[in-house]
């Protein structure tokens, strides 16, 4: 077994439409997360470009996962020594724009994850929904996967990582409120019935129409809260990820249910 | 649309093995339920014959599904005009035990369950699990389901409900400290995520070798904690239960995960 992995989840206003501003920050961020000890650094929902930033404005910023964006941040991932999950609108082959993450470490893609469950107008007018089921990748010797926002609030996509062999589950969101509930109780309950560690890393303040929750969390695969920020300022919290906790998988019912 | 659902959860001590003493329990439980306008009175796991009796015990006592026990429960429905949920230990034909719970309203038997996920040795060594998906039921005009403990931490359980239409899920438990994660969080993401009601009516005090939580709750399908007993004490919550929420069962990728 190898040692836990140090997961570091940044709560920060988003800077919508800034990408060279936002990749500043997210420098500085690495730093902290590195003085830490952090193994990776997670970042709200599309950091890179802010979230609410209208359907032309997405489309003008989306790249491809190998674009200008993915080597800014691979050499931030190389210069700290610290990975990173970041969010940002992806241009696909076929013209469609996904709500996409990706994950880097030490300059190289370790794998990515377009939003499955689109929310409400907000993304189905500029995201076409991922036709993947989340995958797993592994990251410094533990098995990880990514979700974004909406997506973890349905148990089926965490149960699949969680038996895909995921420890950790890294979850870049854009929550508003008054959803405080899925930061309170669903994330906790999403760790805790797949005995896996959730990291949740939420934008505070506002953007455009958008009054984000904050709250973001980190939560261990036995239901406890290991970190969670305040509703309203920017914060690190820092927590790390055990190995999968076994009762939950071992005695479900698949043959019930599959 | 009919009118809600009134349901009433019961959190009392278990009285182990003392079939006739709980019968006349229920008989005044349910006589306060209907005083609250109650539908449906929802009990704690195996009320009827308490649930840590061991496993001779559980055999003498186990009996069908129409045995002195539902006619005796059946009475009691026809007589203060609230339907129960109440658990025993049911004799099945091939000789095997199961965790059962039956609902009844008016005298007649409306639907039943059988523990589908078994709860460690407690549970294994005296029954055999649900071969069966849960079902649904007609009650009232509302579509219920239910769950038994453990079953309810499962979140495929719940959502198999909630896709057949159910609006509630009644749960009798027997939730032991320090599991109260269960009701404070996870019983309350399965309601929010699944956009539906749900009883979990427990246990208080101690039987043998189990201290139980208490804890016994009823959310709402938008998650609030419509009704919370204390983790010590007797303690009735009624609360009424409204249609499902929509975007849950509508956002969810089925394409990806069924």
């Amino acid at each position: 077994m190898s040692r836990p992995l140090r997961i570091a989840a940044w709560q920060c206003p988003s800077r919508p439409g800034d990408v060279a501003g936002n990749l500043a920050r997210l420098d500085a961020a690495c730093a902290r997360a590195a003085g830490e000890g952090a193994d990776v650094l997670v970042t709200p929902e599309m950091f890179v470009t802010g979230y609410d930033i209208g359907a032309a404005r997405t489309r003008e910023l989306a790249e491809p996962a190998d674009g200008p964006i993915f080597h800014a941040v691979a050499a931030l991932t190389r210069r700290h020594g610290v990975a990173v999950v970041y969010g940002y609108p992806e241009a696909l082959e076929g013209g469609g724009i996904a709500n996409a993450a990706q994950l880097i470490d030490d300059g190289w893609a370790v794998g990515g994850h377009r939003k499955a469950h689109l929310f409400g107008g907000l993304d189905s007018e500029r995201f076409v929904p991922a036709v993947e089921r989340p995958a797993t990748f592994e990251l410094r010797g533990r098995r990880v996967g990514i979700l974004i926002c909406y997506d973890v609030e349905f148990p089926e996509a965490v149960r699949a990582l969680a038996l895909a062999g995921a420890e950790a589950v890294l979850v870049p969101t854009a929550n508003m409120v008054p959803y405080e509930i899925v930061s309170e109780v669903v994330v906790r309950a999403r760790a805790y019935e797949n005995g896996v560690t959730v990291a949740y890393a939420n934008y505070c303040g506002t953007e455009g129409d958008q009054a984000y929750a904050g709250l973001s969390t980190i939560c261990g695969p036995d239901g406890a809260v290991l970190g969670l920020a305040p509703a309203e300022g920017e914060q690190l919290i820092v927590a790390d990820a055990a190995g999968q906790r076994a009762p939950y998988l071992r005695d479900r019912r698949g043959d019930l249910y599959d």
